[in-house]
């Protein structure tokens, strides 16, 4: 049998079935960007004429990480606002008042970088102006599953009781930008593109749009991608303008079923969340970013408890500080054991599905890629078993591959990534990004961004302004 | 001025004074192993005729970090013992059983050469048999703060009401053991080993030994490096023995003082942890490590607020999983925002000064380590901040290498490590160690370990096997 190409690797998470899916000794064929079959790599030669081999003798292969919810574009303002309350407004405001859109489209080659370098293929973006990253997107070979961003409300600080008023012709020109961008962009790059709807969250919109926003997604068979129950702000929102809090809302306005990925639910109870569970919707998971920003782990485990779809996201760099999925992995099993004082929960292998075949389904991606399966979409990466960080290999009477990749692996292991089976990284050197020339643009950006954010900086004199004079930075 | 060598860097963090003391622009002159000078890197070479001149022109330099608790050699044993209630004895114990002391010193090896390449250049190993880590220590130039690790109870499975029984034979074979390590190695390697002692934990050791062990130690000036209140069957056997709690019966008996080096605290309250501090003994906290095992983080911030010395450690890589401080500071961070729900709690600064100068301090190499000053040994680490996770570089009007250290870097962004200004870490090549060789040596032992291990793994029956059934490993 004639194929594209021949992947040969000694160990293989397919994350096939309800476990990892380990496999040994594996040929794993593809053509035309899909797995045709999952072999023995014993007489795979035999039985395939490739045009390709990619011998991977000492590696360990597995689907490539999904990020299902991230801003690339905030990368640019990473590390300003950590170990703050209030971090968007103390913290993260002066900056993101000063950024330039030529700014947050760097920032987000940046994080395609960070992430694609640490075995991310497929990039759940979400943000205002997606036109370079869907360019970006097509140009490195990364798979995108990207929002577009729809609020009613103009950017500016609101009181703590103060009523967001709406601005309808804010949210027209946004949501027409999403259709654009839809139009344009869904489908596109071999069906790499995939363009999601991103109303921001239920309190930035009035009801009629919201449910605008919906019929155009359900028509399309494309997904609502949203913030909810995000911080006791919207609740308050919500709870001002309709007397329910968001969840109980958005299950009375229809919101609540299977075109609804829900991000973050920070303060969602065990209730709430396990009410959005069984209405049918995913929830995407940020435990680095809500961990660091709120000092809060969001009730996943209850959503997960009462059967929902849970995958994981790494929010943006400038609370959570990186897009590198390692980190959420490690994070949400650091993180249940503590909350609940039990090293049982949240085991390592739980963390891989959720980052891998449990995102893709939370996303609507199910079939395409999450695992290695024939007939799947050959999205794949290859850890370096010979890093210091992923010996020894224990194989037998346990192997220890996947809490190592989980608790021990930082990201840098991964030596190879492949999406459609043409390789995009290798050896941290991305397809179509030439680091040495983004990093002198990135840090001019930066300097132009911190001349006109330094006199509001100095204003709002936040954790940030107090730590430069006191030495701590 | 004649010097060996001078440091120009545009980026150091000194950790002088109280906070992270930023320079820009500095030429670090160093001569036989000291710091001599920091003085601006503007006409340093007018100033100082240096024998070598390092030049880091993209890189943040700052004090290597120090590692104050970890057991290298059960990195042997990586990714076996996760995920799993009471891991010591239904995780390790069948592997720990298996294992010989050549897999140990073998294990040793891949700790530092991990532990290195993150940018530990203090290691505060722990062991039986430190013979060879100390023979390591010694060749690759490293700086060892080393304890011999002292018990009285044989090694087998007790029940949980089981008072241990003594054997004063082996108590006192560890103890002449520790005594002859002292005599042979403390003060070697142009100073850059010191001994310590080490009575692993209040439950197994009789009271005569320990004092024993005390009086040997302060005569030397030497410190104690102990596991204090670790778990509740420490507390157990201490209230089975003396009808008191441990910290408690230390205090009676006279081991709460500045001499005390108290690792874990994993049982004790806040009250109990305050008591340690005013006594004077230093705290070391391993976060990643007891939050993975046992999902508790150790009252250390109660620990600090009574004004104790608290340093961090990364335990050991059958339980963390790693060697790497850069996991650790993270862990510290995220961990006590989760206690407490505030995300001001523990900010990067702080988690950089526990990695370095408090951990200098609380261990007793204040004067030597721990910060660049005129005067101490010439102990650093130089950060690539032209890596993705370092970027973008704020400097104006709020400085973001700090945040970006302690919550976005990894570990391989620390690309050169110097002790007593010599370099043992350029690139990731460790010196003195060839990673292909050990590489293949620890794999060689893992094949060893398991098959040795493979009955009782089977009769323990514990997580690990049954995930092995389950196809979750």
């Amino acid at each position: 049998m004639r194929v594209d190409l021949l992947v040969l690797a000694p160990h293989v998470l397919t994350m096939a079935g309800d476990g990892v899916g380990y496999r040994a000794g594996v040929a794993m064929a593809v053509d035309r960007g899909r797995i045709v079959d999952l072999g023995d790599a014993a007489g795979a030669a035999e039985r395939y004429r490739a045009d390709e081999t990619l011998s991977l003798p000492h590696h360990l292969v597995l689907p490539g990480l999904i990020d299902a919810h991230l801003h690339t574009g905030c990368c640019i303002l990473r590390g300003l606002a950590q170990d703050t309350r209030h971090w968007m407004m103390y913290g993260l405001q002066p900056f993101d008042n000063a950024v330039r859109q030529e700014d947050r489209d760097t920032g987000s080659l940046l994080a395609i970088l960070e992430a694609v370098q640490a075995g991310t293929t497929t990039l759940g973006d979400y943000g205002e102006d997606m036109e370079a990253v869907c360019a970006a997107v097509e140009r490195i070979g990364v798979r995108g599953h990207l929002t577009q961003l729809i609020r009613e409300v103009e950017r500016r600080v609101y009181g703590p009781d103060e009523l967001y008023p709406f601005t309808p012709a804010l949210g027209r020109q946004l949501l027409d930008r999403n259709l654009s961008l839809y139009d344009r962009w869904n489908g596109r790059a071999d069906g790499r593109i995939r363009i999601l709807f991103g109303p921001q969250a239920a309190d930035f919109l009035s009801e009629p749009l919201l449910q605008e926003v919906r019929r155009a997604a359900v028509e399309r068979g494309a997904r609502i991608h949203m913030h909810v129950q995000q911080g006791d702000r919207e609740t308050r929102q919500i709870m001002m303008r309709y007397g329910r809090r968001p969840i109980a809302w958005l299950g009375e306005i229809g919101f609540l079923d299977e075109h609804l990925i829900a991000v973050h639910l920070t303060d969602a109870d065990d209730r709430e969340a396990a009410e959005v569970a069984r209405s049918g919707a995913a929830m995407i998971l940020c435990p680095g970013s809500i961990g660091l920003i709120d000092g809060i782990l969001p009730p996943a485990a209850a959503f997960q408890a009462a059967g929902g779809r849970c995958g994981l996201g790494t929010d943006q760099a400038a609370g959570n500080n990186g897009t590198n999925m390692f980190n959420e992995m490690k994070a949400v099993c650091l993180f249940t054991k503590l909350k609940h004082q039990d090293p049982e929960l949240m085991p390592a292998w739980r963390a891989l599905r959720m980052a891998t075949i449990e995102n893709a389904r939370a996303i609507g991606l199910g079939d395409q890629v999450g695992s290695l399966e024939a007939g799947k979409r050959a999205d794949f990466i290859a850890v370096d078993l010979r890093r210091a960080s992923m010996l020894p290999v224990h194989l037998e009477p346990m192997r220890n591959l996947v809490p190592n990749l989980v608790y021990s692996a930082r990201g840098p292991e991964v030596v190879l990534a492949a999406v459609d089976g043409r390789v995009i990284m290798r050896d941290g050197e991305v397809a179509g990004i030439d680091r040495e020339e983004l990093c002198d643009r990135v840090n001019a950006c930066a300097r132009g961004i911190g001349e006109r954010a330094a006199r509001e900086f100095r204003e709002v004199d936040g954790v940030g302004a107090r730590f430069m004079r006191m030495g701590r930075l």
